[in-house]
C-alpha cells in the first residue's frame, strides 16, 4: 500500500489521481492533499478519501474546512506544502501544482527521498538545473506525469541512455492549430479553452493555443531525460495518439500511443516499473481512427515555440523568464486583460529586456520570477 | 568480436546480414556461411569475409567451390548444417534459412546455447513447441529478425510479460491489398512479386500476396512470446511504418516504427541489448510521409490468415501441415503450375484431410511434413 501525498488536488491532474487510487483501493491510500482554495471541490475528497494531513493556501480556506467538522490536520500555505512533501509517512508526492509554486515542495520531496510523480513542469523550466542536480544527489527519478514525457519515459524503457538518437514530442496543435496568425488577432479566451483532444486545466489549455505548452515540453524533456535542445524535435499531430517518441541510433522509433486519457500517465507514475488496468474500459482503436497525421510544426506560426528553445539554450535565468512571463500574460489573458497575441508579445519582451545570469541560485530564481512578474504587470 | 554463422546466406536476409557486419568490422566476423547451391553469389562473399566454415546443399556445389580454390572448409547438407550450428567456435546463429529445412539446425544451435538471431519462421509453425521447450530447457533466447516480431520485441523491452494485454501484427496487405477477391482469379506470378513496401525474396513475397505470411507471423508470435492466439490481433496498415505494437493492460500502447529496412532487425538482434548505428543514413520521417493508414483485416479477403489463426489454435500436427503445405503450393504457383487462388484452395484441402496429431514428436513431424508435400504434388 502507496500513501500519496497529492499537490494540486483540486486541478484536473489531481482529480484524476483521485480516479486512479478509487480504482485501485488495494495499492494507493491519499495521505495528504494539498490545494488553494476550492473548498466545494475539495470538501467532497476529503470525506471520501480522508486524508491525514491538508494543505491549503490560506488561513480563511483552513478555517472553512474547519468549520465543516474536518479530522484531517490542516496545515497552511507554502511552507505547509514543503513540509508534507518530505513527511516520513509519505510514499509518493504527486506533484500536480500549477506554476513555479511547486519547485520548493519539489526540492523537499526529491532530499526526503520520495517516488515523485511529477506533473508540475514550470518547475524545470524556471530551475531545471536545481532540481536535477539535487535528483541525481538524491539517486531520484521524477516519474513524468505528462503524457508526452511519460511517452518517452515508456519509449526508454530497458533501453541504454547512449543509444539515443533524439526525442520527438507530438503535439496537437492546440485549440487554434487551424487558424492563420492574422485570423488569431480576435480570438476569445473562450475560443481558446475549447482543446481538440485532451481535457485539460485553462493555463494549460491557454499554453496549448499559443504553443507555449511545447516549448515548455522541450524544455522539461531536456532536463529530465538529459537531452539537448539540438535533440529534441517536436512534430505537429493533430489526433494526439502517438505521445511522443524516441529514435535511436539505430533509427528504430519506438512510441508510446493511446486514448487521450490523462489517468494513464498519472497511473504509470504510480505503479512504475509495473501496470495495472485503467479505470477506464476505452482502449486505443486505430481502425476506428483510420489515420493519423503528421506535419512540420512551425517557428513562424508558434513565435512561443521558438522563444522556448531560445531560452532554453541561453540557459540559466532565461528560462525562469520564459515561464514567469508567460504565467502572468496567460492570467492577463484568462481575465481578459489583454489579447491572444498579447501574451507572445509579452514574454517576448521580457526575454529581450532580461540580462541572463547563468547557474542562478535558488534565491537569485525566486528573485528573477517576483521581478519578472512585477515588471510584465507594471506594462500591462 | 562475435562470430558469425549466417545460414542461409544468399537469401535475402542472408545478404543483408553481411551488410550489417560490413559496416561493423570491429563488432563482427563471418565465421560461417551455409547456402544451397547459388555459388554466382557465394563466391564474392567468400573471398570478401574468409569464413572458415562453409556449408553448401550438395557435393556437385562443394565440388564448384574447391575448383575456386577456396581456403573454407566446406561441409554438405543438412547434417553440415546441424553440425556448424553446434559449433564451439561460433557465437551467434544467424538462422534465415527458407522453410522448414532449419529446423534441425534451431535444434542444434539452442542446445549448443548460442545466440540466435531467428528469421526462420516456418520452423516455429512448423514445431513451436519443440523449439520453444528446448530453448526454455536451455534459457536460450530466440533473437526476432522478422521486423513485426522484431518490433514486439523491442516494444517489451523493460517490460513485464503479465502486464502484456495483446500483441498487434501490422499487415502491408502485400501486392494485391487493392484488388478484390474477383480480380485475384487471374493475376500472375510477376504481379504477385511487386510488393508495395518491402524488398524481401519470392517465397516470402507470394506469402505476402496471400496474406499467409502474416499468418506465419501469428503463429511465430504465439510461440516467441507465449502469447495466446485470442491475444493476437492483426491490423491492415499500407505504409508499413509501425512495425508492429504491444498494448499493455492499462491500455498504453508501445510501437516501434522505422523504415522499411531489414537490416535495422537483423543489426538488433546482433547487437541487443544495445544497439549501433545502422548502414543506412535514412531515418524515418513522419512529416514527409504525411499520414498512416489502418484499416481492419479481413478474413474473408484474407481467407489464408483465417486458415493459420485455425491451424494455430488447433495446434500439433495442424500447423506442421499449414506451413508444409504452403510451401510446395507457393513452389507450384512460382513454377506457373497453378494459380494463385489454387494456392489456398490447396492450403485449405490439405488441412480439412488432416488428421491432427497432438504434441508431437520431430519424427512424426518431420513425416508429417514430408506426406504433406507429396500428397499436394500429388493432386495437381
Amino acid at each position: 500500500m502507496k500513501k500519496i501525498a497529492i499537490l494540486g488536488a483540486t486541478g484536473s491532474v489531481g482529480l484524476q489521481t483521485f480516479d486512479v487510487v478509487r480504482a485501485h483501493p488495494e495499492l494507493f491510500q491519499v495521505y495528504t492533499m494539498a490545494f488553494g482554495r476550492n473548498v466545494d471541490v475539495a470538501i467532497p475528497l476529503i470525506k471520501e478519501f480522508s486524508p491525514k494531513r491538508v494543505v491549503v493556501q490560506d488561513l480563511e480556506t483552513k478555517q472553512a474546512l474547519l468549520q465543516e467538522g474536518t479530522s484531517a490536520e490542516v496545515v497552511v500555505g507554502s511552507t505547509g506544502m514543503v513540509e508534507v512533501s518530505a513527511d516520513a509517512e509519505v510514499d509518493v508526492v504527486v506533484n500536480a501544482v500549477l506554476g513555479s509554486v511547486g519547485l520548493e515542495a519539489t526540492l523537499a520531496a526529491i532530499r526526503a527521498e520520495k517516488q515523485i510523480a511529477f506533473a508540475n513542469k514550470e518547475t524545470l523550466v524556471t530551475a531545471g538545473h536545481l532540481v536535477m542536480e539535487e535528483a541525481k544527489h538524491h539517486d531520484v527519478s521524477l516519474l513524468p506525469v505528462d503524457s508526452e514525457h511519460s511517452a518517452i519515459f515508456q519509449a526508454l524503457n530497458g533501453e541504454r541512455k547512449s543509444d539515443v538518437h533524439k526525442l520527438i514530442l507530438t503535439g496537437s496543435g492546440g485549440s487554434f492549430r487551424d487558424l492563420t496568425r492574422e485570423q488569431l488577432t480576435n480570438v476569445t479566451v473562450e475560443d481558446a479553452l475549447k482543446h481538440p483532444n485532451w481535457s485539460m486545466g485553462a493555463k494549460i489549455t491557454i499554453d496549448s493555443a499559443t504553443m507555449m505548452n511545447k516549448g515548455l515540453e522541450v524544455i522539461e524533456a531536456h532536463w529530465l531525460f538529459d537531452t539537448p535542445y539540438e535533440d529534441i524535435d517536436v512534430i505537429l499531430h493533430k489526433e494526439s495518439v502517438i505521445h511522443s517518441m524516441v529514435e535511436f541510433k539505430d533509427n528504430s522509433v519506438i512510441a508510446q500511443l493511446g486514448t487521450p486519457d490523462m489517468r494513464g500517465p498519472i497511473q504509470y507514475a504510480l505503479t512504475y516499473p509495473s501496470r495495472q488496468r485503467l479505470p477506464s474500459p476505452k482502449s486505443l482503436d486505430l481502425i476506428e481512427m483510420g489515420k493519423l497525421h503528421f506535419q512540420e510544426m512551425s517557428f513562424e506560426r508558434f513565435p512561443c515555440l521558438k522563444m522556448a528553445y531560445e531560452a532554453g539554450k541561453v540557459g540559466g535565468t532565461m528560462t525562469t523568464v520564459l515561464n514567469a512571463a508567460n504565467e502572468v500574460a496567460v492570467a492577463l489573458f484568462l481575465q481578459n486583460k489583454i489579447s491572444f497575441l498579447d501574451i507572445e508579445r509579452l514574454i517576448e519582451k521580457a526575454l529581450q529586456r532580461h540580462q541572463v545570469i547563468h547557474h542562478p541560485d535558488l534565491e537569485t530564481i525566486l528573485a528573477v520570477d517576483v521581478e519578472t512578474r512585477a515588471q510584465i504587470r507594471e506594462n500591462v
